[in-house]
């Protein structure tokens, strides 16, 4: 079981997962992922398995650029087709924006 | 440091990499990553942390389908463009090819 939230940063939109129990790869078949702002980033956070966070990225690969976050490091660009952001540059995080 | 090996499993691509010390995630910049047939699959081996392994995903997004390493598991498909294999499914280990 998992449960996908999206929250807006202005910049990029935060994808945050929760799973409950232990994740099967059986989850990929109906992920069912928030719509986002191609124009702006996408970072994926939460705790699960690398082919989860995998197939999360491909998901939304044409979003402007991608980043995974890192509890040691901060947000992780992996992929970008913008000018703006860089793969391997790491993106401070920043309040949401909340209206 | 980064080391990427790629061995021809027949039906897929095997790309297993080694760290040696921490990665930063500086190391994307110039990711020198094998060429690899892109009829086949690719399976991403390593260990290493989630950014690294979705920034070779990324590379790798044009091949059939794209499946990670998991201990636990196996191999996970996390991506697909074909229909032999779909996301989610887990591929079982073949030996590979040596000729």
């Amino acid at each position: 079981m998992i449960q996908v939230q999206a929250e807006d940063y202005g910049e990029y939109t935060l994808i945050e997962f929760t799973l409950e129990g232990v994740a099967e790869p059986s989850i990929l078949k109906d992920l069912n992922l928030p719509k986002v702002d191609a124009s702006k980033g996408v970072v994926i956070s939460g705790r699960g398995p690398i082919w989860l966070f995998c197939a999360i990225v491909h998901h939304y690969h044409p979003v402007a650029w991608i980043a995974t976050h890192d509890p040691r490091l901060g947000h992780v660009v992996c992929e970008s087709h913008s000018r703006l952001r860089t793969v391997g540059e790491i993106v401070k995080p920043v309040e949401p924006i909340i209206i």
